[in-house]
């Protein structure tokens, strides 16, 4: 089983609104609320994939209340930590006209050390094949959290900031910031460069996302270049987190690199194609996984 | 007793980011929420100056139980009207670098006829010596809904779009449109021209706010420009909510115009200054009642 953590889980509110321009008042033309955070969208793909995979979330307050009947509804296996605190929201307004898509994440409440401990609980129970740690530490969790979390599992760690670079003692066997997080983390511009400072703290590999230029994947076994057949338009909020989902899977199956990285690239184009984060069109994501280039880095 | 009317509340949501960038990722590092809409916050400012004055809004769900719950926590009388929907959110974004400050509104939830006819039945039972009726008729509400509310009572409306021209037909005492919604319901350029337009149609005067340059007023009694002694910056959100408490409160006091204004000018500054709509500076509030200049319109 994958077992997906998101600590600092949120209630995933989607505003379309004409375009969005700073300083004028928008009315929101279409309002969706559901279910989110990185490690629920993760398994939202891998569910709809068919893959055995469980969600552990923090969930309180009348938003964890209605965050837990979204979960309830979608039929996503999942292992609810109750905490006192009210689960976040994060805001995710599209732009109709320019297509633009801008976030807004609320902090997060505090956990206790309480809940935290629950949360872990929660994780050791499930005794997950692979586990995936996705997203912001919340407030009040301790700065090794993914660390402690991952120690002695096969394992994928999405974060940034302050929670990565802890993170890495948990010697997970992927990480994978994009380049800004990357630059941000290691102050060096050469993504090659960077991730290998990163595996040498402790991350097995590090799959960088490039955005419409697909993936870097810097590995043991070697390091490679995955883009796509063609640059899509649309929401890209889950992208990241279908990348996720594919190096989950291929871990889980132990498939090599250049298979993962195909999945990869296609699941996170089938995100950008659907409507809100976690969700994918699976129609790309068949036809696309022939179309999807990959190719040792240098070669050209 | 001075009585405000929101059919559709919201819970304002406040988040203050570094600076807003469409298509970027903000964390916000401040959230505020509490009970809004402008009918609430033209009942705070009147709370705030000692006034008598009560909201009748509506709430429901989640989110109507928090609007509810700070009501009750800000000391304001209400008279709460439960409906099935929904109660929306109403976000405003800060940006701290520039000062901007961005609005997104959700629609509301949908009234049944049952449940405007408890709002309306609210209003009656409080026999209101002025009717405040501010922002826009929810989905479900009958087009004429701010008209039946206004009919043979001294009120204020101030609303736009579809809901300002079929209100008129209430002969609400003062209307108080902006540049823009003036323009958009009557397509002149002239703002004392298309006051004259809203005066024939039934307002018995036309307030019209012009952002840092103060007031116009086009009335039965005259026409008068009443500018603030100073451009303030800051929260701009209330600001027309205190001007309507202002007007509501003159009205209810039987007070000449230029007093009116100069109260109406004075509060629109405070309520710039003031953390959230709905909160005003008191001190400056009273400070700027002397400062501010009102003239017959015509003179310089």
């Amino acid at each position: 089983m994958i077992v997906t953590v998101t600590p600092n889980a949120a209630l995933d509110v989607t505003y379309t609104v004409d375009s969005l321009v700073p300083d004028a008042v928008h009315r929101a033309r279409d309002v969706r609320r559901r279910a989110g955070g990185k490690g629920v969208n993760v398994a939202r793909v891998l569910h709809a994939l068919g893959a055995d995979v469980r969600a552990v979330v923090t969930a309180g307050g009348a938003t964890g209340a209605e965050f837990a009947a979204d979960l309830g509804a979608a039929g996503l296996p999942a292992d609810l930590v109750p905490i006192d605190g009210e689960t976040r929201r994060t805001t995710t307004v599209l732009s109709a006209v320019d297509g633009s898509v801008t976030l807004l994440n609320e902090p997060g409440p505090e956990l206790s050390a309480a809940e935290w401990a629950l949360l872990a609980e929660r994780v050791r129970r499930r005794e997950p094949e692979v586990l995936v740690c996705s997203g912001s530490l919340p407030p009040g969790a301790p700065p090794d959290g993914y660390a402690r979390l991952l120690a002695g599992r096969t394992s994928v760690l999405d974060t940034s900031g302050a929670a990565l670079l802890p993170g890495l003692a948990g010697r997970p066997a992927v990480v994978k910031p994009n380049l800004e997080e990357l630059r941000e983390v290691t102050g060096l511009d050469d993504p090659i460069a960077a991730a290998a400072e990163l595996r040498k703290a402790g991350a097995g590999a590090v799959v960088v996302s490039l955005g419409a230029d697909g993936l870097l994947a810097v590995t043991a076994a070697g390091t490679w270049h995955a883009t796509p057949s063609k640059v899509l338009t649309g929401n890209s909020t889950g992208a990241g987190d279908a990348v996720v989902a594919a190096l989950a899977l291929g871990l889980c199956r132990r498939e090599p690199w250049p298979e993962i990285l195909r999945r990869a690239v296609a699941l996170s184009g089938a995100a950008v194609l659907g409507p809100l984060a976690g969700d994918v069109d699976l129609a790309h994501y068949h036809r696309e996984l022939a179309a999807v280039r990959v190719r040792p880095e240098g070669e050209s």
